[in-house]
């Protein structure tokens, strides 16, 4: 029976401001266990190129990543919310460590390549390979990663890369190690039976009743790829993807978790 | 007889110009033995705070951080500066893990006072303890520290603290563990006899010397605060301290060595 290992995912917007990010550090500190926290800087980031004259472009929810972006995501993401997480975890009594791929050579990318459409997006990593054997050396010296959506490709580029992403890589390369649980933080309770009533939460999906469901058209939109990601996971190896709020973290019955 | 381990600290403007980054990352990685590195990222700092529109305030050398400058510090120093070294290094085969005093509590600070003259520095911290014994932990484990000139004060503030002080404090803790030698770059070849001739290097520098060297009035000025550090250094501990020129690091021979 292996050990369980809890992973965190939060996006910019709860990091960002204090009251979230507060929020946060004491429900993170809170959660029983051995875990790991991913986390983005988005707005952060597009904040500050807005401030220095630089523009941000997406392109299917990507950041199109130029040399003078690169730098305004390694300062936000690397610098800015990845260490402000780490002071402040530490000051709840979580011994953590912020690292971007790069460090230890955790976590690999490779460039993407411009897409036969003609997209170039930049200095933008796919994550090629995530060192589980060193991650489970620091989780069991007592150290918990603090991760930035950051990753390198060996050469001494940095990549900018999806946070979503890194965490289910993370959490793969990791199921080798432990049972892992993966936590998705969005900005609904979990997986809804009406989208727009916050009570009607899924507690369970497997891979039926989520066929089902997108059959009926209950489950539609930006909710099937998430939950393709979820199960592909699964599939991986990682025994649970929960998809819920930040502010449930700490509650192991809240949201939808997904499952066989 | 303990193992040896260098430190090397050097200064913003080496590790800002890509040639002279690309050139020390190259001489680091061909250091032999175990090692440790800290930088500096002033002038980036400044070029950043610039053009964000916000002023950089000196004084005594040392830089006045209010919330502003702290967020640009943390970016630069914590995010851009040590996360290309850190990829850098990675691409020279030195697997570098970037690090600031927060990350797993390595360097604890205390935010400096109001000075009785009435100068307020902000969030500037003074080294208050270093673990020593996680950062052997992680060199035992064949990672090389890249250290930032940030701490914090274990209530979840970040504080901007003096490179030079960190390497120190860092080699004063380590030399329980270690024979440390500690290298400081600045832009000279070493502790001169002609401040205006680079052949001049005073090779080894004891106290008897140094006295009488001051006392002639060839040692003076800036140079003093410098040697005092060192020797003071010396007295906690540390093997022997160097100054010299970046370019020098990887030859053992060059620049001014400073032992009891």
């Amino acid at each position: 029976m292996k050990e369980s290992l809890t992973i965190i995912k939060v996006g910019g917007k709860i990091v960002e401001a204090p009251d979230t990010l507060y929020k946060l550090l004491a429900d993170f500190a809170a959660i029983e266990g051995k875990k790991l926290l991913v986390h983005g800087g988005g707005r952060s980031a597009t904040r500050l190129a807005s401030q220095l004259g630089i523009e941000t472009q997406m392109v299917d929810g990507r950041r199109i990543t130029d040399e003078a972006m690169l730098e305004v995501v390694t300062m936000v993401y690397g610098g800015l919310v990845n260490k402000r997480i780490v002071a402040g975890l530490q000051a709840n009594g979580i011994n953590a460590l912020g690292i971007t791929g790069a460090d230890m050579d955790i976590i690999r990318s490779v460039k993407r390549p411009v897409t036969p459409t003609g997209i170039d997006y930049g200095w933008v990593g796919d994550v090629s390979r995530v060192d589980g054997e060193a991650l489970a050396r620091l989780i069991e010296g007592d150290i918990i990663p603090v991760i930035a959506p950051l990753t390198h490709d060996g050469n001494g580029h940095i990549l900018n890369t999806n946070a979503d992403t890194m965490a289910a890589a993370t959490a793969t390369a990791l199921a080798r190690h432990y049972s892992v649980r993966l936590i998705f933080c969005f900005e609904k309770e979990g997986v809804l039976l009406d989208e727009n009533d916050d009570s009607t939460v899924i507690p369970q999906l497997d891979r039926n009743r989520y066929a089902e469901l997108k059959a009926r058209g209950i489950i539609a939109g930006g909710m099937i790829p998430k939950l393709d990601n979820a199960f592909a996971t699964i599939d991986a190896g990682v025994a649970e993807v929960v998809i819920t709020k930040a502010a449930n973290i700490a509650t192991p019955t809240l949201g939808t978790t997904i499952h066989n």
